[in-house]
This record gives C-alpha cells, structure tokens and sequence, in this order.
C-alpha cells in the first residue's frame, strides 16, 4: 500500500521543554533534507542517514534560511518505525510558536497535515499492531486511573490479540475441514468428527464467555464505578461531593495536565475510577421542577453501581428509607453527617434489620472521615480484588465475543442436530469474523474511521 | 561539579501522541536499568547503552513487575547531552497516568524531581551553553510571535553572546596590561600607551551603544507594541478590539495550546506582536468613577506606542480633538467606524491640518475594513522594516550594557586626565564585569536563580 507523507505535532499542545514534529512516509528523508542542518551553515543532504541515531543541529527556514531551532532529529527508517514507513523525528522546544513555524515548514514542502490517529492507522494498516493494540494505546494516553492505564498497557502487548487470534485459527481450522467436506462429500464423515468438532467448539466458546465475564467484572476499572450519592434536601450531599473531589483535586493537581475537565464527574480512589453524580434532595413535593429533579435522582440511582445514602448524624433510620432507594440493600453504604454537630463519643442508633449494612460517621463541613469513608467505598465496590493487569475486553470486543459465542451456539445445535454441513460453515464463519473484528482482519472501514477518529492528533 | 541526578515530564502537560521523560546525572543509567527491558521479560542492564542510539522496549514497575509503556528510550551520554551529564530520555505514551506513573517509579528508584529551568541550569553551570542563550530557549518556548520567536532563535545559537564576550576580552586584556603597569610602574608608560588603550575603549563602548540602540529599535518585537484605543463612548472601540481579537484568534486556535490566557491582551499582525488596550470613551464628566477611568484611560495612551483614534465615519473632526490626546501627531491611525451606515462611496472629510494623519475607514460591527487597518498599524510600526533576525538584547543586557558603557566613559575621562593607573583598573574591571553579567561569566547567585526560575519544569 503506498500512501502520501504525513507530519504533525506529537506531543501535547502548549509549553514545555521539548515538543516532537513526526513525519511519516517516502518523503520523510527528503523533506527534511530542505530543513535541518548538523551544522549553522545551512540544511544538508539527509537521505543517508542512519536509522535510530540521534542527530543534533538545527532546523532552517525553507524560504528564509534563518535557523528557526536548535533541534534533535531521529530518523527511524522503514520497517523499523511506528509506522513501518521511514519517520523522522523533530525534537524543538515546544513552544508554540515554533512549533508551528516547523510544521508549516514542512507542510510548505508538500507534506500533508496528518488526521487524528492517522500514524496509529499506518502502524496497523502495516500490520505493525491490531486493532485491540491500537485502541489499548488510544486507551493509554486517555486512562483517568491506574487501574484504566494498567489495563491498557496490558492490551498493548498483544495478549487479547493472542488470545482471539488462537481462537480465530481454531475456527478457521474448523471451516478448512468442513469446506472440505462440502467439496468432497464422501469424505465427509472421515473429515468431521463431531466429537472433535465439538471439541474446539466448546473451546472457542469458552474462551468467548471468560472474555465476556472479565469484562462484566472488570469493565469498570476502564469506564468507572457510578456512585451516586443520595439523601434528604440540606443533609450534605454536595458537600460530601467536594470534599471527595476535592481531596482527589490536591492529588491530581500534582500530575501536570491533568485539567479540571479530566476529573470533572470522576475521582480516582486508590487508582479505581468512580464517577460520582450527587441528586436532587429526596423529598415529597407537588413543584413540577423538583420533580423532575427528583426524578432525575431516581434514575441515576437506578443506573448507579453504588450508592451513598446520606443522613444528619442525630436522625433516627429505618429500613423503609433504604428501601425506597436500594430495595436490594446491596452496594450501599450509610453516611451519617454532621458527625461536628454531635457530642464526643456519639454513635448513631441502626435498626437491626440494615445492620447489615456498612456505615460511616463524617463531617462534610470539617472534611472529617473523608478517608475512612474512601476506603469503605473501595471494599464494597471489591475494585481492590480484582486484577488490572489481565486481559479486559472492551464494549466493543464484549459484543463480538457475544455475536461469536451465539453463532457457534447454532452451530453446536446444528452440528447435533446432524443439520447440512453448508449451515454449520455459514455459522462458523459468522463466528470467525466476529473474532476478526476484534482484532481488525475482518473490521469494515467505518469501524476503522470511528476507532481512529478518536485518537488525538500526532499519535 | 558533583550533581545528584533529577528527573521531570519534558513534553508540555496533557494528553497527545508522544511525552518525554528526562533524567539528568550519575545515576541516569542505573535507574534505568531497574525499569527498562527491550523484552516483554523484564528490566534489563542498561549500563552500557551506545549513546545517541534509540532503543525500541518496555517501561515496568519497580515494585510490581508490570508493563506501565511501549516506550523508546534515548541515552545521550557525558558530554554529548543538554546538560553535559548522562541523560536519558524515555519516550511514553503522552498520557496524565501513565506519565505520571513512569515518573513516580523514577523517583521510587531515588532520582530526584528537577526544578523549573533546572536541566538548563546544569548546562549553564557545565558550560554548554552561557546566560544569554538560557534566556533564548526560554525564549523561545515562551514566544508569543513569529518576530520574538525568530529573535530567541538567533540568540540560542550564540551570537550575542560572541559579541559581548568578543568585547570582555578586550577589556581582560586592557587590563592585564593596566594591572602590570600598576606592579611594574617604571615600565608604564611603555605598557599603556593612551592612543591605543582609548581606540580599545571607544571599540567596546560602541559595541555597548549599538547594542542598546538595537534594543530601543527592537525590543518591542519581543515585547509587544502597545497599542491604545480611544475616542468617544459608543464609537465602537469595543467593537474593533473584539474584531482584531477575533480575526487573530482564528489563526492562534489552530496552533494547539496557544490557549485564551496566552493572548488575553496581545494579538500577532503578521508576525508581530501587538498589545491592545481598550481604553475608557473620552468626554466631559463631573462622575468621579467616570473620570478615573478617563484618568486610566489618559495613562494608557501616553504609554502607547500607536494610537487608534475613532470617529463615527458621518462625524467631523478637528485638529483640536487629535490635539487633546497625541499633541504630537505621530503614530496615530484616525479609524472612521460605523461605514455600514453611511451611503455607497461616502467618504469623510478631513481638515487640511491633520490630513498627513493616516486613516482607516471599517465597519467594526460588520468586520469590514479590519485587514486594510491591520496593514496600516503595521506600516505605522515600521516592525515590517525591522529585522529580527539580528542580535536584539533584552531589558536585562540593555542595563548591563548601560553599566558597562558608563563605567568606560568614566575610564576614558580618566585617562586623557591623566589620573591613576588604580582608577582606571577600577573603572575597566566595573565594566568589564557588567559584560560578565550578561553571559553569565560573573552573575551572581541571586540573577541566575531569577532567570532560572521563569523556565517551564523539565527544561
């Protein structure tokens, strides 16, 4: 596949002390040829040069042949690059104004503007990674927990790409064998054994539904435990909100870029994700507004995975209450508040039918019992038990398993059924592209453009 | 110079394709060791990287033995590095977790987080580069338009520091040669001979004088020009400043993380950059909040640079009110707004006395006119015939340039009157310590520690 030459900035927008313009494909050499220089004297022949040796110089205006940057470039020549193409590195400092002063010199020479994922499509394209690498790496640079990012490490070594391509090749064995009895009739019977068909069958369907339960367990180490918190109108529920952001903020703060709009809804305990939604004060009431505000409470209670019920540390609790919100009583925990309004030593009275359920004291207002309260949500959410570094499929991976593991449902009733042999490849092979959708030998290209799409530019 | 070994994110904060870790001392290579594989199996012995050398692997956890990143790793060995130490860079995934997880392991391993500007630091201290190219790559990194940027470039390859260290070694020299006269004083007048040591002096003090002329004509294309907006209320002067912003911001929006801050009160015409301020409507008040504005309004346009003088296109003006507010006449643009109100080929009349004054006839409320006027400010400026890429000093250099040229005045009244070899020793030594100042050569602790701190952390 030939394709045109590529650059955009690699880094991360903004100030810093070192930024990287990539360019990518056949032009890669000779465009910079018209730019850097080892020397102050002007730009020098680059085509020779050496792959994966750091080169120090400068880079040169195209038109104005003014030293734009004191630089080091790093070719890494085809096939031993990101993209498998020649790519060249520029590192300038990354401000913004020479940032852009160098790509514009570049794409003045005839190198186009790369689009949002558009060397991570060229790697894949070049079969240099599969698509569960590439969404592991796009997973990676966006991870909110260390949880999510440990995840995606994981997923960027290739285990799940082993993991369906070992099931893929079984099915793939499987049709050969059966196309073959298709062909040749009278052979049939010797070709397919049902027992042994069977077999690797109920091997690839296992392998679909332990992928399909991780990700019930573990999907939200990716996407984040929903925690709702819910109580009476005036009991702290917002406050209780920014104490939990708030303590988080002075952690994230520390990592520089992690802006405000990263954690806006979410917080990391112990690198678990939760996205925590507070809603409207429970309460009868005839305003329709409140209402639908109420209603709204509702419904994010109901999507919640857990749920912090909130009461004044001197009311009296009753089962009832719990019931109206969480009739199962499960994954919620008691926040008794305003703990700073009680005497010393006080302890609030539980009804002996939810003593079952785990509770807290706390003082919103005086952020105390914060810690202890974090680490309670931790235990229910059992985050803490389950490993990251496994291999975790996504939405997307889950629904192909499920669509592979009903066809060679059919497939097993049809193969039992002794139904016609043409029946039993149609569904393996619905089961087998199912599979390579996964990793990408079998993606359309809408899947391909949605997947890229979201990649940020640069990578 | 023994230095521990510090580590920090290189790469600006937030998300995108690539991020760079730099570590800078002894240890580089050993910490190294513990965290890198070119395996998925695990760290391996990274003592005798080749330098300058890309290595494709693995980043693990120090304690937990995961994969944290595909990454390259760069070893630049000593003294082939930026900071003249051993320095290795990682090159990760430029996500906030994983960044922040590779750079904690770092530090895990006992390597210390760097301070602002302190990579850039240990270059100036180890001699790869002096003070004022220091103050270019921030410079550089900082820039705001094409000219500072294209400035800080030429500075960073060193030629104000080749002119001001050109001109402190002629002053050593002078002064050797004065010093010896003082011990060998029966030899005096062989050593100083006036004729020449007046010719050496006059060299640097017209090295000093042109180069603070260069700073008066340039400074400004680092700075900004100041460029004030006033006429009276509701003449649209909001208007025009919110039509230059925005023309500008369409340009600045697609340089990623040129973010609002950045040009809060600066906008670039080609290349240039520009600080606008709106100022209060100017007319007769007896409100005193109305008036301190006009006072504000008053001290804004005598610090300006350029002044935008509106009128209503149907309005008539004088030279009395252009009298009022620049008695002087000079770099004032008279912007006739509200054009979309007047007939097809209105043109407005002006007074015989003022019309060497140039004007702009726009439409703020419609946009039109807005690149015409933009072309005239930058005339006006004369920035166009200004070259930027000559040796412009900044408002630190122009001070010791000033030291040092005085101190000479004073050495060379003292010698054509004859006073004490002592006196002129004193005289030569000021001066040339102020040159010292600019390149660091004699700077004191306080002045390196102030420059150093304005860099960005990991430059």
């Amino acid at each position: 596949m030939i394709h045109d030459t590529i650059a955009a900035i690699a880094t991360p927008p903004g100030m810093g002390g070192i930024g990287i313009i990539r360019i990518s494909g056949d032009q890669a050499l000779p465009v910079i040829s018209g730019l850097f220089g080892n020397t102050l004297k002007g730009p020098m022949d680059c085509l020779n040069l050496e792959s994966h040796r750091v080169v120090h110089g400068y880079i040169f205006h195209p038109r104005e042949h003014i030293v734009l940057d004191e630089v080091l470039l790093v070719p890494m020549l085809a096939p031993r690059s990101y993209t498998r193409e020649n790519v060249v590195e520029i590192h300038a400092h990354a401000g913004p104004m020479v940032m852009r002063a160098i790509l514009e010199s570049i794409i003045f020479l005839g190198v186009r503007l790369a689009e949002p994922g558009e060397f991570t499509k060229r790697a894949f394209l070049n079969n240099r990674i599969d698509l569960t690498q590439a969404e592991a790496i796009s997973d990676i640079i966006s991870a909110r927990s260390t949880a999510s990012m440990k995840m995606a490490a994981v997923q960027a070594t290739g285990k799940l790409k082993e993991n369906i391509t070992h099931a893929r090749e079984i099915l793939i064995s499987l049709l050969t064998l059966i196309e073959a009895a298709i062909d040749f009739p009278d052979e049939g019977d010797e070709l397919i054994q049902e027992k042994q068909v069977l077999e690797h069958i109920d091997r690839v369907i296992a392998i679909c539904r332990q992928g399909i339960n991780t990700y019930e367990e573990a999907h939200f180490l990716r996407d984040g435990i929903k925690l709702a918190i819910c109580g009476s109108p005036n009991v702290g529920k917002s406050s209780l909100m920014n104490c939990l952001l708030e303590s988080e903020r002075s952690i994230v703060t520390a990592i520089p870029g992690t802006t405000r709009d990263l954690i806006e809804e979410g917080i990391n305990i112990d690198g678990v994700p939760f996205v925590i939604s507070d809603t409207a004060g429970m309460h009868e009431t005839k305003d329709p507004v409140e209402q639908i505000g109420i209603q709204k409470a509702k419904e994010s209670i109901t999507r919640a995975d857990m749920i912090l019920f909130m009461k004044p540390a001197g009311e009296t609790i009753s089962a009832q209450e719990i019931d109206a919100v969480v009739p199962s009583h499960e994954k919620v925990i008691i926040v008794f508040n305003k703990m700073d309004l009680m005497p010393e030593g006080f302890t609030p009275t539980i009804p002996a039918d939810i003593q079952k359920i785990p509770h807290a004291l706390i003082s919103a207002r005086r952020g105390r019992g914060i810690q202890n309260l974090k680490k309670q949500i931790l235990s229910l959410s059992a985050a803490d038990k389950t490993d990251p570094t496994g291999v975790v499929p996504n939405l997307r991976h889950k629904m192909a398993l499920e669509k592979t593991k009903n066809a060679l449902s059919c497939a097993r009733q049809n193969l039992i059924h002794h139904r016609e042999e043409e029946t039993l490849a149609i569904d393996i092979r619905m089961a087998a592209e199912a599979l390579g959708e996964i990793t990408g030998d079998t993606a359309d290209i809408d899947i391909l453009d949605k997947i890229f799409s979201q990649f940020c530019i640069g990578k």
